[in-house]
């Protein structure tokens, strides 16, 4: 999506450790248009997929996940990572490492809100090592819900979660793909 | 706004120790619809204060943030309360206490994303002791930037939050009140 791309090559920073920083309009300070841009063309990515609800993870995914539902019509369902509020203790829940973060976190979704005639789209802002999104398909899995398929914002194609996702058979969309960084010049397809 | 209190009547159950369970349409699965059109009724009570910004806090704020934002045609960003993610280390910061979660966090939004011109809207999913209300308006405060009012979907008149917060002087809205809970029936104004 061109004016992603634009925004990643314009305003993102490639700090040490292979992070980029694009908490100016993705995941910390939204840029709502934007947003919805996004929203919709994933939509228009997994039209016919006869998609019924789309998935995601607190906290980043939301936003995106908000306009990808508006788009396509359907309703939202995020998993939870902390424990804040309350949660009915029917869960399906999955455990997941976060490498960058040298953490463990179950992320559970309360069992009402996935149904077996359910066909999920799983959405999220960045998809790196994939850990995450392979909790989210264990979550569907245990729903006994179809999964549509992964649309994410950005895939770093310096790591291995895209390929292992495709390698299991899974339709995958990356709105924008980081090839890489030269010289502090972050490289976009 | 009718819509939002006919669905607390119908669908929302009160749970002991002064919970209200939304989380089938607010707070874990999304009505997306509903959602929106309760970012368009807070856009409506503060058309006219110049707002720039949507302010919230990760996570359950974030939905309707993102709606009110659409609605008003502002960015919007939200404080962070977990450790995930990279974050600037210049941020503006305020510690509340969750009284339910018996637990104190640090909010955070780094400087860069808000500005002494900015006219700030507060945004949240439910305001009860008001705790997290009053880190975002420290936050706001630091910033140098002006706090328009504060907008939540449902307030609890049962907790002191609102009336505390109208004592200050802020202009507050709430899209439903909740008066309490008679022989398992939530009582909506």
């Amino acid at each position: 999506m061109d004016e992603l791309k634009r925004r990643i090559v314009n305003d993102a920073i490639a700090l040490e450790g292979d992070i980029i920083q694009v908490d100016m309009f993705l995941n910390h300070n939204l840029d709502i248009p934007l947003l919805e841009e996004m929203g919709a063309a994933l939509a228009k990515r997994f039209r016919g997929a006869g998609v019924t609800k789309i998935l995601t993870v607190e906290t980043s995914g939301i936003a995106l996940a908000c306009f990808t539902a508006q788009a396509m019509g359907t309703e939202m369902v995020y998993a939870k990572r902390f424990h804040t509020g309350y949660i009915d203790s029917k869960v399906y829940s999955s455990e997941i490492h976060s490498f960058s973060l040298e953490k463990t976190y179950t992320l559970r979704v309360s069992q009402k809100h996935l149904a077996p005639s359910d066909v999920v789209l799983i959405v999220d802002d960045i998809l790196a090592s994939g850990q995450a999104i392979l909790g989210l398909l264990e979550i569907v899995a245990k729903s006994g819900a179809e999964t549509a398929g992964v649309g994410v914002a950005i895939e770093k194609a310096t790591r291995e979660g895209g390929r292992l996702l495709r390698q299991m058979g899974l339709h995958v969309e990356a709105l924008a793909v980081i090839e890489g960084v030269e010289d502090g010049k972050i490289l976009v397809q």
